[in-house]
């Protein structure tokens, strides 16, 4: 049983984890979550996040589901042990302030382009209407990159890679991990969930482009 | 709120905006309209049409959603923004006289073929037997011409392309925008949905095609 | 309305309509009949045949959009119009004493497909353990040729071209036609859609192979 | 009907009755299982299995279309004839003493990997992090090797395949039948379940790399 700290809200509580567990039913439903991958998070307070707990079936997922930690991805107030990549959550909250829901999800289209643009370490759209979902873009002569890195086994490598990446000050609104899927985030639910629509949409198509134009 | 303006009819609005909501979730469920993009309307009366507001997502779309502009695409009787692209729904009222329904979608198969057949300017339909969905058709041996149009932020100059076209004589049931999505129409909402419906098939298949054919 | 001659048992004909109608739902729903395209058969008796009427939407298909026709595809009872293919449908019948139930469909893969193979002229299937799903089939180890008929909207062209295939003493269980979709039957509905699900599926692996041993 | 051995606990069978039935409606969901093919089983205990009836559809299964056989494939308690592939699955039974569920499907693209991977004997993967969905792989790192075996109709050649692969010492999850689909199992239906998604979606993603790396 998840216990509340004192100055948790229950009602934000409730709040985020019926959200998180909304998002991972529906994606699930897409296939986006195969075999009990994928997770997700949102911001409780300055301090602490919600996310999944580690290996439950996303397409059934339930409020009971969902447990606190903190930003250094320690449980809080449960003995259920959270996803394997918590770490990567927290540092989207650590280093964008704005950021209040992460979503981490795994469909076929995401972990192939992941592999085939390992090796350039990034994805760069340009040209397609849809990079307006994104928040800040505002033309489809913009362009978008989406970087890649190197999977590992080993969480502290991949938070490293992406501060490595924010630390050049390169704007982040989404990266993927080779082999494995992506992460991106928005200022409420709803943003995280358009971003990751228009992103699935997005490198779909390039697939396809590739696909057709060899 | 949506203010009726003393010569609408309360009962045609309410049809015209319970339709493009039905049609909007419908096409929302098929995938075709991802991250709150497209666009649906109808012709209300000679000078208005209803037409979705900016930015809602269309799988949950309800009568709310829906407000009028008149045929130079202004807000009539209410505060709320129109789609951004509501000069293309209302040019295709101005210049059909018999539309009177507009549908605009963002598939993938529509955004690929769009970029793909960009440079040609046009996609040349022949030998499909579902040609004859679209009005006018009624062999496989036909020509269906689908233009592809450049993208642009700036709306005037879509317009002004669609005109040069329907200005030159050629005839047009639907027409792409590059990296963006497609747009067509019909004497109801229900030979708008079978153009739209034919054409998302007619795509795919000779997108098929060219893969399979390199 | 239908009005059924004295010699149709009212129990038989409404069995009849309600299969059909429930397979061209539940196809419908696969994308197999896309913007009204399509039409659904059954044998009543000897001399009458109950099929779809023409121009409907097969996703909402009811017993009220079903017909009877006799052999030579002549409306009987009713002022509606068969499908424009009923002539295929009553041929089949005619040619098959055991055939109660014929199925057209238009899905993308039967439509690729039938393009692809056009020049060819038929479409050889083997290896596949699925072949088994087609009556009389036993093993993976046989051949399944399904032709190809160049299309044309003159139907007694279309009979013709049927008839000279099967005048030649040639297995039938299914054919395509170019740029349109394909024909099975079966000696009752399941048995035909278990035909057509496994051809639709023989199909599609087909395609897959092609596009990947390229 | 199935009559139960006087060594058989009613509610042991009623459960894996339901386990199976429930798998198979929601695989033939996903259109794993086309035209009646496909079988599924749960081990009922050391000497019993309870296995789908032969020839049924998968996406309308109930508990009376499960059936028990003996660990020689031999139908107890009923009249029933047990799925053409029995000896396979009661194979694993005997061969894997933890093993407690087998899922055999027909998917297209397990199908299309089998012919594809046919002459190589077998499919490796590496470099997926959904390989951790497997048991006893922790990392991306790993190799996991899928055999795929020659078709045959007379099952004791495909059991023989099978014992030389393990007799070899040669780790086995699953394997595919060529032009046919695949086997897999686990320690409880769930296990069985998430080994089978997740093979799927990386059978899925080698065939996308492959189209898209030519």
């Amino acid at each position: 049983m998840q216990e509340l700290p004192s100055n948790v809200d229950p009602a934000r509580f409730a709040h985020c984890a019926e959200a998180i567990a909304d998002a991972a039913r529906e994606l699930a439903a897409l296939g986006w979550t195969p075999a009990t991958s994928s997770n997700f998070s949102m911001r409780v307070s300055n301090d602490l996040a919600a996310i999944t707990i580690s290996g439950r079936d996303k397409g059934r997922l339930g409020r009971e589901d969902i447990m606190l930690v903190d930003m250094a991805g320690r449980a809080v107030g449960t003995d259920a042990r959270p996803s394997a990549e918590t770490a990567l959550h927290t540092q989207v909250y650590r280093r964008f302030a704005g950021a209040q829901a992460v979503l981490h999800t795994h469909s076929r289209t995401q972990s192939v382009a992941s592999r085939l643009f390992a090796r350039a370490g990034l994805i760069r759209l340009r040209g397609w209407e849809l990079q307006k979902a994104i928040t800040g873009y505002s033309t489809h002569e913009s362009e978008l990159d989406i970087p890649v890195f190197p999977n590992t086994q080993h969480m502290p490598e991949l938070v490293a890679q992406v501060d490595t990446w924010l630390d050049a000050g390169k704007p982040l609104h989404a990266y993927l991990i080779d082999g494995h899927g992506i992460y991106t985030w928005g200022t409420d639910m709803a943003e995280a969930r358009r971003h990751l629509e228009a992103l699935e949409f997005l490198l779909g198509c390039e697939l396809d482009l590739r696909r057709l134009s060899a």
